[in-house]
Protein backbone atom coordinates (compact mmCIF):
# COMPACT_ATOMS: atom_id res chain seq x y z
CA UNK A 1 0.00 0.00 0.00
CA UNK A 2 0.60 3.66 -0.51
CA UNK A 3 1.73 6.10 2.31
CA UNK A 4 1.16 9.76 3.21
CA UNK A 5 4.13 11.32 4.29
CA UNK A 6 3.17 10.97 7.74
CA UNK A 7 2.19 7.75 8.19
CA UNK A 8 6.13 7.35 5.94
CA UNK A 9 7.76 9.17 8.31
CA UNK A 10 5.88 7.77 11.63
CA UNK A 11 7.50 4.35 10.21
CA UNK A 12 10.90 5.70 10.49
CA UNK A 13 10.81 7.22 13.01
CA UNK A 14 9.49 4.42 14.96
CA UNK A 15 12.34 2.04 13.90
CA UNK A 16 14.99 4.96 14.65
CA UNK A 17 13.67 5.00 17.85
CA UNK A 18 13.33 1.39 18.29
CA UNK A 19 16.84 0.60 16.97
CA UNK A 20 18.37 3.80 18.99
CA UNK A 21 17.25 2.82 21.96
CA UNK A 22 18.23 -0.82 21.70
CA UNK A 23 22.15 0.34 20.69
CA UNK A 24 22.57 2.96 23.46
CA UNK A 25 21.30 0.75 26.07
CA UNK A 26 24.42 -1.74 25.49
CA UNK A 27 26.53 0.86 27.17
CA UNK A 28 24.19 0.59 30.44
CA UNK A 29 24.02 -3.13 30.42
CA UNK A 30 27.65 -3.42 30.42
CA UNK A 31 28.22 -0.89 32.94
CA UNK A 32 25.27 -3.27 34.95
CA UNK A 33 27.56 -5.87 35.18
CA UNK A 34 30.71 -3.76 36.92
CA UNK A 35 27.97 -3.80 40.05
CA UNK A 36 27.37 -7.12 40.75
CA UNK A 37 28.67 -10.29 42.39
CA UNK A 38 30.63 -12.36 39.67
CA UNK A 39 27.67 -15.31 39.16
CA UNK A 40 25.43 -12.53 38.38
CA UNK A 41 27.66 -10.45 35.70
CA UNK A 42 26.29 -12.81 33.29
CA UNK A 43 22.54 -11.65 33.32
CA UNK A 44 23.49 -7.92 31.89
CA UNK A 45 26.14 -9.01 29.60
CA UNK A 46 23.34 -11.69 28.01
CA UNK A 47 20.97 -8.18 27.69
CA UNK A 48 23.88 -6.52 26.28
CA UNK A 49 24.14 -9.09 23.67
CA UNK A 50 20.00 -8.79 23.21
CA UNK A 51 20.60 -5.06 22.65
CA UNK A 52 23.22 -5.61 19.80
CA UNK A 53 21.82 -8.05 17.94
CA UNK A 54 18.28 -6.72 17.76
CA UNK A 55 19.89 -2.79 17.30
CA UNK A 56 21.33 -4.40 14.06
CA UNK A 57 18.17 -6.26 13.42
CA UNK A 58 15.88 -3.16 13.95
CA UNK A 59 18.39 -0.80 11.93
CA UNK A 60 18.20 -3.42 9.03
CA UNK A 61 14.20 -2.93 9.10
CA UNK A 62 14.69 0.45 9.25
CA UNK A 63 17.13 0.69 5.93
CA UNK A 64 14.22 -1.39 4.01
CA UNK A 65 11.64 0.86 5.23
CA UNK A 66 13.77 3.76 3.50
CA UNK A 67 14.79 2.00 0.23
CA UNK A 68 10.94 0.67 0.13
CA UNK A 69 9.04 3.35 -1.00
CA UNK A 70 9.62 6.56 -3.51
CA UNK A 71 8.11 9.25 -3.81
CA UNK A 72 5.22 9.66 -6.27
CA UNK A 73 3.49 13.29 -5.57
CA UNK A 74 2.79 13.58 -2.25
CA UNK A 75 2.54 10.05 -1.76
CA UNK A 76 5.07 7.36 -0.91
CA UNK A 77 4.43 4.28 -2.90
CA UNK A 78 6.36 1.04 -2.46
CA UNK A 79 8.70 -0.06 -5.05
CA UNK A 80 7.37 -3.22 -5.79
CA UNK A 81 3.40 -3.55 -4.44
CA UNK A 82 3.64 -5.71 -1.51
CA UNK A 83 6.48 -7.03 -2.29
CA UNK A 84 9.17 -5.02 -0.86
CA UNK A 85 8.81 -4.08 2.96
CA UNK A 86 8.84 -7.28 4.91
CA UNK A 87 9.41 -8.40 8.98
CA UNK A 88 10.90 -11.41 8.35
CA UNK A 89 14.20 -9.94 9.54
CA UNK A 90 12.67 -9.89 12.97
CA UNK A 91 11.24 -13.32 12.85
CA UNK A 92 15.10 -14.43 12.50
CA UNK A 93 16.61 -12.13 15.03
CA UNK A 94 14.25 -13.75 17.43
CA UNK A 95 15.73 -17.21 16.60
CA UNK A 96 19.13 -15.19 18.20
CA UNK A 97 17.63 -13.08 20.60
CA UNK A 98 14.35 -14.68 22.31
CA UNK A 99 16.64 -18.28 23.45
CA UNK A 100 18.92 -15.63 25.40
CA UNK A 101 16.01 -14.26 27.00
CA UNK A 102 14.72 -17.39 28.34
CA UNK A 103 17.83 -18.55 30.08
CA UNK A 104 18.74 -15.01 31.10
CA UNK A 105 15.53 -15.64 33.35
CA UNK A 106 16.85 -18.97 34.58
CA UNK A 107 20.07 -17.32 35.49
CA UNK A 108 18.96 -14.69 37.00
CA UNK A 109 17.09 -16.88 39.18
CA UNK A 110 19.90 -18.50 40.06
CA UNK A 111 19.37 -22.68 39.33
CA UNK A 112 21.85 -24.98 39.84
CA UNK A 113 23.40 -26.14 36.69
CA UNK A 114 22.28 -29.52 35.81
CA UNK A 115 18.89 -28.33 36.49
CA UNK A 116 19.40 -24.60 34.78
CA UNK A 117 20.10 -26.39 31.52
CA UNK A 118 17.35 -28.79 31.35
CA UNK A 119 15.19 -25.97 32.11
CA UNK A 120 16.64 -23.67 29.54
CA UNK A 121 16.81 -26.15 27.12
CA UNK A 122 12.85 -27.23 27.69
CA UNK A 123 12.47 -23.58 27.09
CA UNK A 124 13.83 -22.93 23.67
CA UNK A 125 12.56 -26.17 21.77
CA UNK A 126 9.40 -24.98 22.12
CA UNK A 127 9.99 -21.11 21.63
CA UNK A 128 11.77 -21.88 18.34
CA UNK A 129 9.17 -23.87 17.29
CA UNK A 130 6.97 -21.20 17.70
CA UNK A 131 9.33 -18.38 15.85
CA UNK A 132 9.93 -21.09 12.56
CA UNK A 133 6.23 -21.35 12.17
CA UNK A 134 5.38 -18.17 12.70
CA UNK A 135 7.98 -16.82 10.50
CA UNK A 136 6.41 -19.26 7.66
CA UNK A 137 2.90 -18.13 8.48
CA UNK A 138 3.83 -14.71 8.05
CA UNK A 139 4.80 -14.59 4.46
CA UNK A 140 0.66 -15.25 4.33
CA UNK A 141 0.73 -10.93 5.50
CA UNK A 142 0.63 -9.96 1.94
CA UNK A 143 -3.23 -11.50 1.42
CA UNK A 144 -2.94 -15.29 1.99
CA UNK A 145 -4.94 -15.20 5.39
CA UNK A 146 -5.35 -18.92 5.12
CA UNK A 147 -1.57 -19.36 5.57
CA UNK A 148 -0.71 -16.61 8.01
CA UNK A 149 -3.88 -18.07 10.39
CA UNK A 150 -3.28 -21.50 10.04
CA UNK A 151 0.55 -21.55 10.67
CA UNK A 152 -0.44 -18.74 13.36
CA UNK A 153 -2.49 -21.08 15.53
CA UNK A 154 0.35 -24.17 15.14
CA UNK A 155 2.40 -21.28 16.25
CA UNK A 156 0.14 -20.62 19.30
CA UNK A 157 0.14 -23.93 20.10
CA UNK A 158 3.96 -24.13 21.22
CA UNK A 159 3.66 -20.78 22.32
CA UNK A 160 1.10 -21.97 25.07
CA UNK A 161 3.59 -24.75 25.71
CA UNK A 162 6.37 -22.10 25.82
CA UNK A 163 4.60 -20.24 28.41
CA UNK A 164 3.98 -23.50 30.47
CA UNK A 165 7.55 -23.96 30.57
CA UNK A 166 8.31 -19.96 31.70
CA UNK A 167 5.57 -20.88 34.30
CA UNK A 168 7.51 -23.76 35.92
CA UNK A 169 11.04 -21.40 35.85
CA UNK A 170 9.25 -18.66 37.92
CA UNK A 171 7.49 -21.14 40.25
CA UNK A 172 11.60 -21.99 40.76
CA UNK A 173 12.46 -18.71 40.78
CA UNK A 174 9.98 -17.76 43.99
CA UNK A 175 11.54 -21.05 46.00
CA UNK A 176 14.78 -19.56 45.31
CA UNK A 177 14.03 -15.70 45.65
CA UNK A 178 15.69 -14.33 49.22
CA UNK A 179 12.65 -13.49 51.16
CA UNK A 180 12.68 -10.08 50.80
CA UNK A 181 12.48 -10.10 46.86
CA UNK A 182 9.60 -12.95 47.00
CA UNK A 183 7.27 -10.51 44.46
CA UNK A 184 9.42 -10.09 41.89
CA UNK A 185 9.02 -13.38 40.09
CA UNK A 186 5.31 -12.80 40.22
CA UNK A 187 5.79 -9.38 38.93
CA UNK A 188 8.01 -11.05 36.04
CA UNK A 189 5.53 -13.54 35.47
CA UNK A 190 3.17 -10.87 34.62
CA UNK A 191 5.05 -8.64 32.56
CA UNK A 192 6.22 -11.77 30.74
CA UNK A 193 2.57 -12.65 29.53
CA UNK A 194 1.90 -8.89 28.83
CA UNK A 195 4.81 -8.63 26.50
CA UNK A 196 5.08 -11.41 24.64
CA UNK A 197 1.38 -11.33 24.15
CA UNK A 198 2.41 -8.45 21.61
CA UNK A 199 4.02 -10.37 18.95
CA UNK A 200 0.72 -12.21 18.25
CA UNK A 201 -1.60 -9.18 18.01
CA UNK A 202 1.03 -7.55 15.76
CA UNK A 203 0.80 -10.69 13.78
CA UNK A 204 -2.68 -11.15 13.08
CA UNK A 205 -3.23 -7.14 12.83
CA UNK A 206 -3.04 -7.06 8.45
CA UNK A 207 -6.35 -8.94 8.85
CA UNK A 208 -8.28 -5.88 9.81
CA UNK A 209 -7.28 -4.07 6.10
CA UNK A 210 -4.09 -3.47 4.54
CA UNK A 211 -4.25 0.35 5.14
CA UNK A 212 -1.15 2.55 5.95
CA UNK A 213 -2.23 3.05 9.23
CA UNK A 214 -2.43 -0.69 9.85
CA UNK A 215 0.89 -1.08 8.33
CA UNK A 216 2.33 1.79 10.68
CA UNK A 217 0.45 0.78 13.37
CA UNK A 218 2.05 -2.71 13.23
CA UNK A 219 5.58 -1.60 13.77
CA UNK A 220 4.66 0.62 16.40
CA UNK A 221 3.32 -2.43 18.25
CA UNK A 222 6.25 -4.55 17.31
CA UNK A 223 8.09 -1.66 18.57
CA UNK A 224 6.69 -1.21 21.97
CA UNK A 225 6.84 -5.35 22.32
CA UNK A 226 10.56 -5.22 21.52
CA UNK A 227 12.09 -2.58 23.46
CA UNK A 228 9.91 -3.75 26.81
CA UNK A 229 10.39 -7.38 26.04
CA UNK A 230 14.44 -6.97 25.77
CA UNK A 231 15.10 -3.45 27.19
CA UNK A 232 13.01 -3.18 29.82
CA UNK A 233 13.00 -6.80 30.76
CA UNK A 234 17.08 -6.49 31.03
CA UNK A 235 16.80 -3.13 33.53
CA UNK A 236 13.88 -5.60 35.40
CA UNK A 237 16.87 -8.44 35.68
CA UNK A 238 19.28 -6.49 36.41
CA UNK A 239 17.70 -4.98 39.49
CA UNK A 240 16.60 -8.30 40.56
CA UNK A 241 20.39 -9.63 40.19
CA UNK A 242 22.02 -6.29 41.93
CA UNK A 243 19.34 -6.63 44.91
CA UNK A 244 20.13 -10.38 45.61
CA UNK A 245 23.80 -9.71 45.36
CA UNK A 246 23.47 -7.04 47.89
CA UNK A 247 21.82 -9.29 49.85
CA UNK A 248 23.89 -12.26 49.33
CA UNK A 249 26.81 -10.29 50.30
CA UNK B 1 12.66 26.06 0.57
CA UNK B 2 16.32 26.05 -2.04
CA UNK B 3 19.07 26.42 0.32
CA UNK B 4 22.45 28.62 -0.51
CA UNK B 5 25.74 26.57 -0.64
CA UNK B 6 26.36 28.71 2.28
CA UNK B 7 23.31 27.56 4.27
CA UNK B 8 23.53 23.97 3.39
CA UNK B 9 26.60 23.50 4.24
CA UNK B 10 26.29 25.61 8.02
CA UNK B 11 23.20 23.10 8.28
CA UNK B 12 25.64 20.19 7.07
CA UNK B 13 28.08 21.19 10.01
CA UNK B 14 26.10 21.73 12.83
CA UNK B 15 24.62 18.66 12.82
CA UNK B 16 27.67 16.87 11.81
CA UNK B 17 29.30 18.84 15.16
CA UNK B 18 26.12 17.82 17.54
CA UNK B 19 26.92 14.29 16.85
CA UNK B 20 30.05 14.14 17.28
CA UNK B 21 30.14 15.52 20.37
CA UNK B 22 27.69 13.13 21.48
CA UNK B 23 29.77 10.11 20.43
CA UNK B 24 32.65 11.85 22.03
CA UNK B 25 31.15 11.79 25.01
CA UNK B 26 30.12 8.80 25.80
CA UNK B 27 33.48 8.23 26.56
CA UNK B 28 33.86 11.19 29.24
CA UNK B 29 30.89 9.93 30.84
CA UNK B 30 32.06 5.90 30.92
CA UNK B 31 35.44 7.25 32.60
CA UNK B 32 33.46 9.19 35.16
CA UNK B 33 31.53 6.45 36.48
CA UNK B 34 34.77 5.02 37.66
CA UNK B 35 35.64 7.89 39.98
CA UNK B 36 32.70 7.84 41.94
CA UNK B 37 30.45 5.48 44.81
CA UNK B 38 28.70 2.87 43.37
CA UNK B 39 25.73 4.35 44.54
CA UNK B 40 26.16 7.17 41.92
CA UNK B 41 27.73 5.57 38.97
CA UNK B 42 24.40 4.95 37.30
CA UNK B 43 24.70 9.12 36.58
CA UNK B 44 27.15 9.09 34.60
CA UNK B 45 26.48 5.61 32.77
CA UNK B 46 22.89 7.42 31.68
CA UNK B 47 24.64 10.10 30.40
CA UNK B 48 26.72 7.62 28.22
CA UNK B 49 23.50 6.04 26.96
CA UNK B 50 21.74 9.37 26.77
CA UNK B 51 24.78 10.45 24.66
CA UNK B 52 24.65 7.07 21.91
CA UNK B 53 20.97 7.74 21.54
CA UNK B 54 20.92 11.18 21.07
CA UNK B 55 24.26 10.82 18.72
CA UNK B 56 22.76 8.26 16.40
CA UNK B 57 19.28 10.60 16.30
CA UNK B 58 21.73 12.94 15.15
CA UNK B 59 23.67 11.46 12.38
CA UNK B 60 20.06 10.53 10.97
CA UNK B 61 19.27 14.13 11.21
CA UNK B 62 22.20 14.86 9.75
CA UNK B 63 22.02 11.84 6.57
CA UNK B 64 18.68 13.17 6.27
CA UNK B 65 20.23 16.68 5.63
CA UNK B 66 22.61 15.42 3.46
CA UNK B 67 20.27 13.45 0.93
CA UNK B 68 17.19 15.77 0.85
CA UNK B 69 18.98 17.97 -1.24
CA UNK B 70 19.95 18.62 -4.96
CA UNK B 71 22.44 21.09 -6.41
CA UNK B 72 20.43 22.67 -9.13
CA UNK B 73 22.82 25.44 -10.22
CA UNK B 74 23.92 27.52 -7.74
CA UNK B 75 21.25 26.58 -5.07
CA UNK B 76 20.59 23.08 -2.93
CA UNK B 77 16.75 22.12 -3.58
CA UNK B 78 15.06 19.96 -1.62
CA UNK B 79 14.44 16.81 -3.52
CA UNK B 80 10.58 17.31 -2.79
CA UNK B 81 9.06 20.42 -1.86
CA UNK B 82 8.42 20.34 1.78
CA UNK B 83 8.24 17.34 2.58
CA UNK B 84 11.90 15.43 2.52
CA UNK B 85 13.41 16.89 5.64
CA UNK B 86 12.12 16.81 8.82
CA UNK B 87 12.91 17.11 12.59
CA UNK B 88 10.29 14.76 13.49
CA UNK B 89 13.34 12.08 14.62
CA UNK B 90 14.42 14.29 17.40
CA UNK B 91 11.23 14.37 18.78
CA UNK B 92 11.43 10.59 18.44
CA UNK B 93 14.66 10.39 20.23
CA UNK B 94 13.29 12.43 23.07
CA UNK B 95 10.69 9.46 24.21
CA UNK B 96 14.00 7.73 25.08
CA UNK B 97 16.43 10.19 26.52
CA UNK B 98 13.64 13.03 28.27
CA UNK B 99 12.57 10.11 31.04
CA UNK B 100 16.39 9.47 31.06
CA UNK B 101 17.75 12.65 31.83
CA UNK B 102 14.62 13.69 34.18
CA UNK B 103 15.36 10.43 36.50
CA UNK B 104 18.87 11.42 36.15
CA UNK B 105 17.73 14.24 38.31
CA UNK B 106 15.95 12.66 41.03
CA UNK B 107 18.82 9.63 41.51
CA UNK B 108 21.61 12.52 41.56
CA UNK B 109 20.10 13.92 44.72
CA UNK B 110 19.61 11.12 46.09
CA UNK B 111 15.99 10.78 46.78
CA UNK B 112 15.00 7.14 48.80
CA UNK B 113 13.91 4.59 46.43
CA UNK B 114 10.01 4.90 46.57
CA UNK B 115 10.17 8.51 46.48
CA UNK B 116 12.43 8.48 43.72
CA UNK B 117 10.10 6.34 41.77
CA UNK B 118 7.31 7.87 42.35
CA UNK B 119 8.82 11.54 41.94
CA UNK B 120 9.90 9.86 38.61
CA UNK B 121 6.87 8.72 36.84
CA UNK B 122 5.25 12.22 37.57
CA UNK B 123 7.74 14.05 35.76
CA UNK B 124 7.99 11.51 33.08
CA UNK B 125 4.10 11.40 32.15
CA UNK B 126 3.61 15.22 31.33
CA UNK B 127 7.21 15.13 29.88
CA UNK B 128 5.83 12.12 27.36
CA UNK B 129 2.32 13.74 26.89
CA UNK B 130 4.16 17.02 26.06
CA UNK B 131 7.11 15.44 23.35
CA UNK B 132 3.52 13.44 21.55
CA UNK B 133 1.41 16.13 21.04
CA UNK B 134 4.31 18.46 20.06
CA UNK B 135 5.76 15.98 17.55
CA UNK B 136 1.54 15.92 16.24
CA UNK B 137 1.85 19.66 15.92
CA UNK B 138 5.03 19.63 14.71
CA UNK B 139 3.94 18.27 11.42
CA UNK B 140 2.26 21.12 10.32
CA UNK B 141 5.60 22.67 10.53
CA UNK B 142 5.64 23.14 6.51
CA UNK B 143 2.64 25.69 6.52
CA UNK B 144 0.18 24.66 8.88
CA UNK B 145 0.13 27.26 10.91
CA UNK B 146 -2.83 26.59 12.81
CA UNK B 147 -1.97 22.84 13.98
CA UNK B 148 1.47 24.23 14.76
CA UNK B 149 0.12 26.32 17.18
CA UNK B 150 -2.61 24.36 18.72
CA UNK B 151 -1.05 21.52 19.26
CA UNK B 152 2.29 23.68 20.64
CA UNK B 153 0.10 25.61 22.82
CA UNK B 154 -1.35 22.32 24.28
CA UNK B 155 2.14 20.61 23.99
CA UNK B 156 3.04 24.07 26.11
CA UNK B 157 0.20 23.00 29.15
CA UNK B 158 2.00 19.92 29.61
CA UNK B 159 5.69 21.55 29.82
CA UNK B 160 4.23 23.79 32.77
CA UNK B 161 2.89 20.57 34.83
CA UNK B 162 6.32 19.16 33.95
CA UNK B 163 8.25 21.83 35.60
CA UNK B 164 6.59 22.27 38.77
CA UNK B 165 7.29 18.72 39.05
CA UNK B 166 10.79 19.09 38.15
CA UNK B 167 10.46 22.42 40.64
CA UNK B 168 9.55 19.79 43.17
CA UNK B 169 12.94 17.41 42.91
CA UNK B 170 15.01 20.66 42.74
CA UNK B 171 13.38 21.68 46.39
CA UNK B 172 13.81 17.92 47.05
CA UNK B 173 17.23 18.19 45.73
CA UNK B 174 18.40 21.48 48.42
CA UNK B 175 17.23 19.29 51.32
CA UNK B 176 19.08 16.50 50.85
CA UNK B 177 22.25 17.84 49.56
CA UNK B 178 25.60 18.53 52.14
CA UNK B 179 25.53 21.92 53.29
CA UNK B 180 28.46 22.99 50.80
CA UNK B 181 26.50 21.74 47.52
CA UNK B 182 23.02 23.78 48.69
CA UNK B 183 23.51 26.34 45.96
CA UNK B 184 23.80 23.48 42.89
CA UNK B 185 20.16 22.21 42.96
CA UNK B 186 19.13 25.95 42.28
CA UNK B 187 21.58 26.71 39.70
CA UNK B 188 20.68 23.40 37.83
CA UNK B 189 17.16 24.75 38.27
CA UNK B 190 17.96 28.09 36.25
CA UNK B 191 19.98 26.07 33.48
CA UNK B 192 17.07 23.57 33.01
CA UNK B 193 14.46 26.52 32.26
CA UNK B 194 17.18 28.12 29.82
CA UNK B 195 18.07 25.08 27.94
CA UNK B 196 15.02 23.20 27.63
CA UNK B 197 13.53 26.90 26.87
CA UNK B 198 14.92 26.32 23.63
CA UNK B 199 13.24 24.07 22.51
CA UNK B 200 9.16 25.39 22.00
CA UNK B 201 11.80 28.48 20.69
CA UNK B 202 12.67 26.19 17.73
CA UNK B 203 9.50 24.61 17.31
CA UNK B 204 7.83 28.24 16.87
CA UNK B 205 10.45 29.45 14.62
CA UNK B 206 8.96 28.18 11.35
CA UNK B 207 5.84 31.19 11.20
CA UNK B 208 9.09 34.21 10.98
CA UNK B 209 8.53 32.98 7.35
CA UNK B 210 10.22 29.73 5.49
CA UNK B 211 13.30 30.89 4.40
CA UNK B 212 17.05 29.14 4.06
CA UNK B 213 17.73 30.94 6.92
CA UNK B 214 15.18 30.41 9.39
CA UNK B 215 15.61 26.35 8.63
CA UNK B 216 19.56 26.54 9.28
CA UNK B 217 18.62 29.08 12.45
CA UNK B 218 16.60 26.04 13.62
CA UNK B 219 19.00 23.77 13.87
CA UNK B 220 21.45 25.34 15.40
CA UNK B 221 19.03 26.87 18.33
CA UNK B 222 18.19 23.26 18.21
CA UNK B 223 21.93 21.78 18.20
CA UNK B 224 22.52 24.32 21.11
CA UNK B 225 19.83 23.43 22.98
CA UNK B 226 20.94 19.48 22.55
CA UNK B 227 23.98 20.07 23.72
CA UNK B 228 23.40 22.09 26.65
CA UNK B 229 20.33 20.10 27.67
CA UNK B 230 22.12 16.80 27.39
CA UNK B 231 25.99 16.96 27.46
CA UNK B 232 26.54 20.08 29.64
CA UNK B 233 23.85 19.07 32.29
CA UNK B 234 25.37 15.40 32.50
CA UNK B 235 28.59 16.73 32.93
CA UNK B 236 27.03 19.30 35.83
CA UNK B 237 25.27 16.40 37.32
CA UNK B 238 28.43 13.85 37.16
CA UNK B 239 30.30 16.97 39.07
CA UNK B 240 27.48 17.28 41.83
CA UNK B 241 27.87 13.58 42.40
CA UNK B 242 31.69 13.41 42.32
CA UNK B 243 31.66 16.22 45.01
CA UNK B 244 29.02 14.22 46.82
CA UNK B 245 30.63 11.38 46.81
CA UNK B 246 33.97 12.74 48.14
CA UNK B 247 31.63 14.03 51.28
CA UNK B 248 30.02 11.29 51.83
CA UNK B 249 32.88 9.37 51.80
C1 LIG C 1 2.13 -16.68 19.43
C2 LIG C 1 2.54 -16.29 18.03
C3 LIG C 1 3.72 -15.63 17.78
C4 LIG C 1 4.52 -15.25 18.95
C5 LIG C 1 5.67 -14.57 18.96
C6 LIG C 1 6.39 -14.17 20.13
C7 LIG C 1 5.85 -14.44 21.49
C8 LIG C 1 7.57 -13.54 19.92
C9 LIG C 1 8.43 -13.05 20.90
C10 LIG C 1 9.53 -12.40 20.51
C11 LIG C 1 10.48 -11.81 21.39
C12 LIG C 1 10.29 -11.76 22.85
C13 LIG C 1 11.54 -11.26 20.79
C14 LIG C 1 12.60 -10.63 21.48
O1 LIG C 1 13.64 -10.45 20.89
C15 LIG C 1 4.18 -15.32 16.35
C16 LIG C 1 5.54 -15.93 16.06
C17 LIG C 1 4.19 -13.81 16.09
C18 LIG C 1 3.24 -15.96 15.30
C19 LIG C 1 1.82 -15.88 15.69
C20 LIG C 1 1.56 -16.64 16.96
C1 LIG D 1 6.99 23.36 25.26
C2 LIG D 1 6.95 22.80 23.85
C3 LIG D 1 7.87 21.84 23.43
C4 LIG D 1 8.93 21.49 24.37
C5 LIG D 1 9.96 20.66 24.17
C6 LIG D 1 10.99 20.38 25.10
C7 LIG D 1 11.08 21.07 26.41
C8 LIG D 1 11.89 19.43 24.72
C9 LIG D 1 13.01 19.00 25.47
C10 LIG D 1 13.83 18.12 24.91
C11 LIG D 1 15.01 17.62 25.51
C12 LIG D 1 15.54 18.10 26.80
C13 LIG D 1 15.65 16.67 24.82
C14 LIG D 1 16.83 16.03 25.24
O1 LIG D 1 17.16 15.00 24.71
C15 LIG D 1 7.76 21.20 22.04
C16 LIG D 1 7.67 19.68 22.16
C17 LIG D 1 8.96 21.58 21.15
C18 LIG D 1 6.50 21.62 21.31
C19 LIG D 1 6.15 23.04 21.52
C20 LIG D 1 5.90 23.33 22.97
Amino acid sequence: VSLTAGQYTSGSLILMVSYGAHFAFILFFLAMAWQLAPRYRIVPIMSAVVMASAGLSLMREFSLWQESYELVGTMYRPLAENSSFTNAFRYGNWTITVPILLTQLAIAFGLPRPELQKRAARMIVPAVLMIWTGLYGQFGETGDWSRLNIWGVISTVFFVWLIVEVRGVITRGVQTSPAQLQAWPKNIWWFFLATWGLYPIAYALPQLGFTGDVVVVRQLLFSIADISSKLIYGIILSRYVLRRSALEG
